[in-house]
C-alpha cells in the first residue's frame, strides 16, 4: 500500500487524532512524566489523550478569532514554545500557593487555581468570576438563612427525653454535602513527609480537599475552580459541552436541570444521536456540530451557522443568558445584579432577593431593561431552530409558570406563617429555626423542590417532569398536607 | 489514490450517508431554503441531513414491499418526483389549514398534519387515528372524571381563613402541564405583521402553541401529532426506534415505562450495545439490527429475521401488540374497544372502564378472544430470543401482577371509601371532588403511580424498579398511611 | 482495488470483528443450529457475534496469562477443540441436571449453571461462590428478620373492620419482587408436551422460571447466576463492564449505586466519552481502555497500567476491595466473613450483623487488620488517577458518613423503640412484625434509603445523591416526621 494512501486512511478513520504525536514538551514537564506515568498513569494517559497535550500556546493564540481557545491576547514565548504540560500549571504562579512545596527539584502546587488558568485564559476567568458559581462557597455560607438551613440538613440529630437537639455538622460531613458542589475552603495545614516509590517526600496537608465544587476557596484565596466541567487532566471542551457534565451538580429535586432536559425534546435528540455529532469544533455550528442544544449550548458556548455568523458570544458569566433566577430561593425573580448575593438585605432585613411575600427586593436584581437583553440573547439560540412565534409564545409560558408557581409557593407560606403565628411551630419570630420542624420542612419542599422543578420544566419543554415527577402534582398536594397538619395541632392542641 | 478506491472508502466509511448528494428539489422549496438557511439553520441542517431530503416520494414507492417506508401505492407525479422538502409539506391541502398565510409567494401553514403525512403515509396514520395517543387530548379534557384529576393538580391553591380554594388553571399552565403530552387545542386566533430580516410580513396568532402532544387538535380540525416521535425535521426512524424518545412522555411516576426499561435486561442491553445497531433499517432484523428490543421493536415495528421471514407486522396502532391496559387507571384492565375512551360508561354511570371495584365493563372493552390475539401476537416477538416455557410463565406471572396490585388498590379503595362513608373527607356523594383531599391524594397515589409501576416493572423484567423505587414497598406502606391517617381523623373528631 | 489493501482496510475498519470467521462448531451443536437459527434467531445471532462463537477453549487456555480469559490450567480435548456453541454448555454435566431431557437426540438442560461454566473458568465460580451474591436467595429467605422485611412488602393486604390484615405473598409475586434480583429456587415439577414446528416435543416444567437473579438455586442444587452480568447469549465481557448492567439490580433507593456513579465524576466521564474506550481487552489497561472506571474497574477487574503491571488481580469475590458493607442492613458495620450471613446472630439473638444500637457482631465480620488489607485493594485502583493525600481524604471522609448515618439510625431506632416500650407501635417484644406499622416503615426507610444512600454518595463521590435526591435531607426530615408521629399518638391516645 503507498504511502499517500496509508496517510489519507488514517486522516480519514481517526478523526480527532490527526496530530500524528503530542508538541514539545518542556524540560520540566518530562522531568514528572519520568516519575508520574509510573506512579499515576491515569492521569499521565488522560493528559496525552488532551489538546494540552498537542498544541503550544503560541500556536493556539494564532488562530484565527473564532477558532480561538484561549483568550490571552499574547502568551510570554517562555510559555508560549511546549505544550500545557504538568509543570507548566502545577508550578505557575508558585509564590502565590501556600500549598507550593518542593517536589523533584521545582516548587510545585497541588491546587491549581482560576488565576493559573488566566494566563491563557483571562476573559474566561474574569467571566466565570461574576458567575455565582464562583460565590457558591460563600453565598451558601456567608448567608446565614442559607446556612441555617444547611445546618438543619447535615447536623446530627440526637433523641433524649422525647426531644430531638442538633448537633453542629462536622467540616467532613459539610465537605461530603452541600460544599461537595458549593466548593469548600481548601487551607494548608502544615506539611508532612510520606513514603513513596522514590523514598520520603514532603507533601502539603490540605483541609477541605479533595473538592472539585464551582465556588472552592483555594489555598491561594482565589473562588472557584475551572475543573467541576473542564474535568482533569484532559480539560476536554467535549466534556464540558456534554450534560452528564452539568448533572453532577444539577440532577437533584433542589435543581432537576439534568432530568428535565433529559425527558425534553433537546434532551431526547442529544441521547439519540450525540455520536454522530462533533463536541470539539470551535466555534460551535448549529445544525452541522451538533442538532439539538445541550446545556452549554444555552448557556455557554460561542455559537455559529454554517456561514460563520454568531449566534451567541460565549460566555462563562451564565447569567449573561438568564433573565430571572428560577431556583434555589422561595421564590423565583429577577437575576441578582452581583455574583456575590450574600450581600442582599430584604424590607425584613433577611438576606433573601424577595420578600416572603414574594415581591422582589429590586435594589438588589436586575432590571427589565437587562431582562429584556439576556432574554434576546438567549431566544437568538431559540431561533435557528425554532420560529419567533414558537420561541415567544414558549417564553410566555415559562413567565406564567414563574407567576403560579410563585403563587402556590405564597399559599404553602401563609400557612407555615400560621402555625408560627398560632404558636404550633416556631419560626425566626420565635426565635428559632424556621427550617427544623416538619410543617417547616414541608414548606421548603415546596419551594425548593416542587416550584423549582416545575419551572424547569416548563423552561426547558421538559414537562413530563413538572407534572407528577416532582412537579405539580407535588405542588398541590403538598399544601393539602401541610393544611391537614395544622389544622390537626390546633385541633388536639385544644 | 484511484477513483474506484476512493468511492469505495467512502461507501465504507460513511455508512448510511452514501446517497452521494440530496435529490431533485422542487422550486418552491428552493425558495424557502433561500432564506431559511439563513433564518432558521437548525431547521435547513436536520432536514438536509435526513430521508426526506435525499429520496423521492417516486423512488420511496418503488422499493421492495418489505423495504417500504411509504404506504401510499401509489404517489401523484408532481408531488412524487421531487425529494419532501419545506414546500411539500407546508403548502400541501393548502385550502383545509385555517393557519395557511401568505408567505413569500406561496400559502405555507405552520402547522403540518396527520392528513398531510397521510399523503405518503396513509396506513400509518389510519392506524394512529385508532391509537388511543391520537385520542389523549379528549380522552382526558372529554372526560369528567379525569378533567377534575387534572384540575386538582394544576389549579393555583389560595389559603384563607384557615382553609384552601382552587382556582382552575389557565390555559398557558394546562398546555405547560397534562397537555403538553396529551395535547393541546391548537386554534388560530388571527394574523398579525412582524418584523423580520426580509422586512414586514404576516403570520398567524396561534393559541396551544407550541405543543407537540401525541393527541393534539390541530388547526385543520384533524387530531394527533406525528411529531412527537418522529421528530422535525430529521423524521428519523432512528429517533423514533430509540427508547429516548418514548421516554419524553412515559418516564414519570405515572407512566414510568423508560425508567423500567432502563433496569431491564432489555435496556441493559440497549444501553450497552446500542452502538453497534442499526436503527435505519427496514424492515429491522432481529439479531442484525438489534441484539435486545427497544420500545418500538415490541410494540409498532416491522420486525423480521435474518431469512426475512415476517415476525410482526408494523402497526401504529400501538394497542395491536397489547392485551391490558396497565396504566392510569384505576384498576389494570382489558384493553378498551374504541380509542375514544371518553364514550366509556360503568354501572355508576362514570366514565371509568371498570366499577369502583375493579369489576371490568365488559362491553367497552375487549373480549378474551382479542386479548388471546394480541397477546401471541407479543409473544412472536419474545421467541425470537425466548423459549416458550419462559414466555408463557412470564406472562403468567404478569397476569398475577395484574391480580395482586389491582386487589392492593381494592383495599386503598376500601379506606378512602370509609372515610368518604364515615364523613371524614368528602367525595363523589358528597358532591365534591374524590381527588382533592389528603386521603384522597394519597388513594390516587396508591394506582397511579405504585400500582402502575409494579405492573410496568412486571410486564418488562424490570422489576428492580417495582420493589422499591416506587412500586411494592409504597403500595403497603401507602395503605398503613391512609389507615393511619383514617383511624386519626375519626379518633379526633370524637 | 488490490487484495492486500481490501484485507487491511477490512482490519481496519473492523476492529474487534478481525477474527475472519467463526471457529469449529461441533456436530451436536450444528444439530442445534439447523433449527434454532429459525426459531430462536435473537439468541443464535447473538451467539454468533459472541467470542464464545469465535474461540475454542483450547486457544484459549494458550494465551499468555495475563490476557487468559479461562482459568482452567486445562480443558478436556473433546470439548477444548471446538468453539463454545449450544450443546457444549447446554448439554454438559448432564446426568446432574433434573431438567436435562431428549431433545432432538441429545439430553440438554435448560438451565446451565455455575458448575458448567466452571469447567472453564473455575477460578471466578470459585470466588464468586464466596461472594455475597451468589448466597442472596438464601441471605434473605433464611434470615426470619429479612423474611419478615420482605413479607411486609410483598402481602397482599386486605381492610375489613377498620383494619388490614396480610395474605402471604404467592410465589410467583415474590419472584417478580424480591427474588428477580436475589434469585430464586428454579424447581422441576415435571414434563410436558409441546406443539412445536419440529412436531410434539417434550419439555420440563420449572418453577420460578424464569429467573436470572444472582442468587438462584439452580434444578442441579447449585447457587447463583453467571448470566446476571454475562448476559447471554453473548457473555460479552463488555457488558459486565459497563455499569448498565450492575444497575438493573443497583439502582432503587435501597442500593443506589449506579445512581450516585451517574452523578460522580467517574460516571461523567464515562457517559461522556465511553464512546472511545475499550471495553474487551483484557487485561484493562487504565488510561488506555478507560480513563475513568465503571463498577467494574473498582470492584472486579484485572486492572494493569501501560506498562502492564498489575494494579489489581480480578476477582469475583467482589468482597476482597471492601472492607465495609454499606447497605442493606441497619447500620453499615464489617463486611461480614461468611457468605452465607444467615448463620449471623447478634447478643439479642437476632440474625444481625449488628445489635439494635449499631454495635457490629465481631465474631462474624472481618477485623481491622483484614479490612485495613482490602482497602489498600481497593486505593491501588484509586491510585492510578489520584495522589494518596486526595485518596487518603477521600476514605477518611467516607468514614465520617458511616459514623454520622450510623448515628442518624440511632436516633431513629431510639424513636421507634419508644413507640413500642410506650405501646403505640408493637415490635418484637411485643410479638409484632416491627415492620408493618406506619413508624416502623418510616424507621425501615432511614436506614434502608437515606442512611445507604448518603454512604453510598460519600463512597462513589456523588453527592449530588447524597444530599436532596435521597440523602441527608431525609434523613433528617424522617426523625422529625418520625417524632412527630409519636408525639402525636401519645397525645391523642390519653
Amino acid at each position: 500500500m503507498k504511502p499517500l494512501i496509508l496517510s489519507i486512511l488514517v486522516l480519514i478513520l481517526l478523526p480527532g487524532r490527526a496530530v500524528p504525536a503530542n508538541g514539545p514538551i518542556s524540560e520540566a514537564t518530562e522531568t514528572c512524566l519520568g516519575c508520574h506515568a509510573l506512579s499515576t498513569p491515569g492521569i499521565v494517559a488522560d493528559w496525552k489523550n488532551s489538546r494540552h497535550s498537542k498544541v503550544t500556546p503560541k500556536e493556539a493564540v494564532a488562530k484565527p478569532p473564532l477558532e480561538r481557545r484561549v483568550s490571552a491576547e499574547k502568551i510570554d514565548e517562555a510559555l508560549g514554545k511546549n505544550v500545557v504540560g504538568c509543570a507548566e500549571c502545577h508550578t505557575l504562579n508558585s509564590g502565590k500557593h501556600p500549598d507550593s512545596f518542593e517536589h523533584g527539584g521545582t516548587n510545585v502546587h497541588v491546587v491549581v487555581s482560576p488565576q493559573d488558568c488566566a494566563v491563557c485564559h483571562p476573559v474566561e476567568r474574569t467571566q466565570y468570576d461574576q458567575n455565582l458559581m464562583s460565590r457558591a462557597h460563600g453565598n451558601l455560607v456567608k448567608n446565614p438563612v442559607y446556612l441555617n438551613l444547611a445546618d438543619s440538613v447535615n447536623s446530627i440529630q440526637k433523641f433524649d427525653k422525647m426531644r430531638t437537639t442538633l448537633q453542629a455538622p462536622d467540616e467532613e460531613t459539610n465537605a461530603d454535602s452541600c460544599l461537595f458542589c458549593h466548593g469548600t475552603e481548601v487551607k494548608v495545614k502544615g506539611f508532612r513527609n510520606r513514603e513513596t516509590s522514590q523514598g520520603e517526600m514532603k507533601f502539603p496537608i490540605l483541609s477541605g480537599w479533595p473538592n472539585q465544587g464551582t465556588g472552592r476557596i483555594n489555598p491561594d484565596g482565589t473562588l472557584g475552580a475551572c475543573t467541576p466541567c473542564h474535568t482533569r487532566h484532559g480539560f476536554s471542551i467535549e466534556t464540558a459541552r456534554k450534560p452528564y457534565t452539568c448533572s453532577t451538580c444539577h440532577k437533584g429535586p433542589d435543581v432537576p436541570a439534568y432530568k428535565v432536559y433529559e425527558v425534553s425534546k433537546h434532551g431526547n435528540l442529544f441521547s439519540s444521536h450525540q455520536k454522530s455529532w462533533d463536541f470539539n469544533k470551535v466555534p460551535w455550528t448549529v445544525g452541522k456540530d451538533y442538532t439539538a442544544p445541550t446545556c452549554a449550548a444555552c448557556h455557554v458556548s460561542l455559537v455559529v451557522n454554517e456561514g460563520g455568523d454568531m449566534i451567541a458570544e460565549r460566555s462563562h458569566k451564565m447569567s449573561d443568558r438568564l433573565p430571572w433566577r428560577l431556583m434555589g430561593l422561595i421564590y423565583a425573580h429577577p437575576y441578582p445584579k452581583s455574583a456575590d448575593t450574600s450581600i442582599i438585605k430584604n424590607k425584613a432585613g433577611l438576606p433573601l432577593p424577595t420578600e416572603l411575600t414574594g415581591e422582589p427586593v429590586t435594589q438588589y436584581l436586575i432590571d427589565s431593561k437587562e431582562m429584556e437583553k439576556r432574554l434576546k440573547t438567549l431566544q437568538n439560540i431559540c431561533l435557528t431552530c425554532h420560529s419567533s412565534e414558537w420561541t415567544e409564545n414558549h417564553f410566555k409560558r415559562l413567565e406564567n409558570t414563574i407567576r403560579t408557581t410563585n403563587e402556590m409557593t405564597l399559599t404553602a407560606t401563609k400557612i407555615v406563617s400560621t402555625a408560627w403565628e398560632k404558636g404550633v411551630a416556631k419560626g425566626l419570630a420565635q426565635k428559632d429555626s424556621p427550617f427544623n420542624e416538619y410543617i417547616e420542612k414541608k414548606w421548603v419542599e415546596q419551594w425548593l423542590f416542587y416550584a423549582n422543578s416545575t419551572r424547569f420544566a416548563s423552561a426547558m419543554g421538559g414537562a413530563d417532569y413538572g407534572v407528577f415527577a416532582e412537579g405539580r402534582w407535588y405542588l398541590s398536594k403538598n399544601i393539602q398536607e401541610m393544611l391537614d397538619h395544622l389544622q390537626l395541632m390546633l385541633k388536639i392542641r385544644k
